[in-house]
């Protein structure tokens, strides 16, 4: 049976650049970027030219980017390491109703903590409204961390402008941006925008599990999570995964932005159509979000019903987000939709490698998946 | 030129097989674990056939591993994680003044958020004496920290033993071993041994860098330092590295502990034989170390000066370890050694791919460097 798989927000195929580039380091060029000779210096070079890679794509400088195992590490490591480096000058943290697990656990765990930790909500189309935000921010406040597309449903964060309503607000506070479900698809600019730092990660866009990065800005402070040896100035100690971020380097340099976005956009429209014609399918995807992701509810059936109808076409997608394993979403309760909407909701999400025929067997799946599960 | 690597405590050469497994999970296997379709279930087996292979290694089970980036994070996870559990009990944490900076570093940190960290000291063979960990025991002791062997001199420590004391006097004090140098090298049994920590590494055993594990003893409780999805029962969460985690568990399938002893054995012997015969050569390394390691020192010639004058031969060593980046050891000043003796230090480490060719191009280099270097 052929695979459609239409989950590239939980997870995309490594692309072939990038598996060959950490085959190459695992066998070939495997030195310890920190040894002192020619095989660690040899390591060490292609280290630093995805360090350039990813700062290129965030017009950024390659001192600025620190590698982490991940999304969720970066996360928590400007969270926790922002909150510590500041807690002098205030208190209150905010991050949105609908940041991601590793961002949103973190502030709970700040909560607990004793840092006052506030949540911005946002609307139907589940966008942060600035004024919302606006009346959270205080003097006290250090640190906001919003996300700049939303994984569950593209909804796309005003992040530009939240920055400098944060920065005229709060001069003083640190704004963090997660942008893993952003990067590489829509030009991100955290120097311009003035965001002091951002998380991305490579297996969204056809890199490798296992390696993200964050942007700081300079003289932007974080208290590390990990104490250890010399790497990364010591804000981020241990053996450099060399393999991966070389992968993640070669990711980040296929990654064609503007042409991928014209792509998709069009096979997001193919498949709005069809989805829109099919009798109990609501959208809870806003029309401004990224076209990477389209968050839908089939009235009547549960997420992991539907779910497991598909795959048995060879149709993979996700419900909510798959770090949740199958709870009930919070990103689609905080933008007030009702609990048989969220327990029916079902993620589409794209890649480059997406097909008008995925999105067939998907549509067909759907079909057939009211036909006979709404009856039982 | 052909290449001698013998620096593979620093890192190894991935193997044929995890490298292979790496790539497929890359570029076929590519679900995200948790997601609850097949393509994830299928990532997931991999992933939890990888945690049975190093369960296995350590005569543990499976639930009780968790994977993380690297032993870096496995020793920070580790004493942050029970410090934080265990903080209402005591405030004593005792560490050896031998520990890799993982676990150095973390240590003086736990310091000044006012823990009472205590070093406990080694002998001129970098082994602590167990009557000296005994006196730094008391009522407010709650976690201790011992390497099962040292990453520069291959000093074995008498885990087994020392957990016998631990456990004796403070029996609600919780014993940690980092196990990343020994893991696969030497019989680790932590649950027989009392050990209710254990962190082990692939990148120092054939696998890929940027993957390690924590064994922990049923009902040992850790704090998690990073918090996010539910992935790890949220202990560690963040996407699991499927690749190089099924790496890992092929790394470790591969290794022979016994039949690689034996082989190492006879390569050490054969490399002491003839660095003895060489005027000048000192060994730092105890007589018992671990023969994967061989720690020397060569008068007159500082350590980097000699590590660049054996890599134009194509030889490969280390001066201490690598996380250090040249800085001095303070491993070989706790066993004593005087300052020219640490700054001449260095390392030699095997691997199962080592030969006595490798050993013969080392000697020639090193003699040919004093010949030439020492004069200068």
């Amino acid at each position: 049976m052929k695979t459609h798989y239409l989950d590239n927000s939980a997870t995309t195929r490594v692309s072939d650049a990038a598996a060959e580039k950490a085959l190459d380091m695992m066998k070939e060029n495997y030195g310890n970027p920190s040894s002192l000779h020619k095989m660690g210096v040899r390591a060490e070079l292609c280290v630093e030219e995805a360090r350039e890679a990813i700062a290129d794509a965030l017009s950024a400088k390659a001192k600025n980017i620190v590698f982490t195992s991940g999304g969720t590490e970066a996360n928590n490591t400007v969270l926790f390491g922002a909150a510590e480096a500041l807690k002098r000058r205030g208190n209150r943290i905010i991050v949105s109703a609908v940041e991601h697990s590793s961002v949103y656990e973190s502030a709970k765990r700040l909560s607990q903590l004793g840092y006052d930790v506030q949540y911005a909500p946002v609307g139907k189309d589940g966008v942060i409204d600035p004024n919302a935000l606006e009346q959270l921010l205080t003097d006290k406040t250090i640190l906001v961390s919003v996300m700049a597309v939303n994984n569950e449903t593209g909804s796309v964060q005003p992040t530009e402008l939240l920055a400098k309503h944060i920065k005229r607000r709060c001069p003083d506070a640190v704004f963090h941006v997660d942008a893993v479900q952003a990067f590489c698809k829509i030009p991100l600019k955290p120097v311009r925008w003035g965001v002091d730092f951002m998380t991305v990660s490579a297996h969204k866009i056809h890199g490798p599990k296992g390696v993200g990065a964050i942007f700081s800005r300079d003289g932007a402070r974080l208290v590390p999570l990990l104490y250890g040896g010399e790497q990364q100035k010591k804000i981020r100690p241990g053996t450099e995964s060399a393999p991966l971020i070389a992968a993640f380097g070669e990711a980040v340099n296929e990654a064609d932005i503007s042409a991928n976005l014209t792509y998709i956009r069009e096979l997001n429209a193919y498949a709005v159509e069809k989805l829109e014609a099919i009798k109990g399918v609501t959208f809870n995807s806003p029309e401004a979000a990224l076209p990477y992701i389209i968050n839908i509810s089939v009235e009547g059936i549960k997420s992991e019903t539907m779910l497991h109808h598909l795959e048995q076409n060879g149709v993979y997608v996700s419900s909510s987000s798959a770090c949740a394993k199958g709870k009930r979403s919070y990103v689609l309760a905080a933008m007030g939709l009702s609990d048989d909407r969220i327990d029916s909701s079902v993620r589409i999400s794209f890649s480059k490698h997406s097909t008008k025929e995925d999105i067939d067997a998907l549509v067909d799946g759907i079909v057939s998946g009211i036909a006979t599960l709404q009856r039982k």
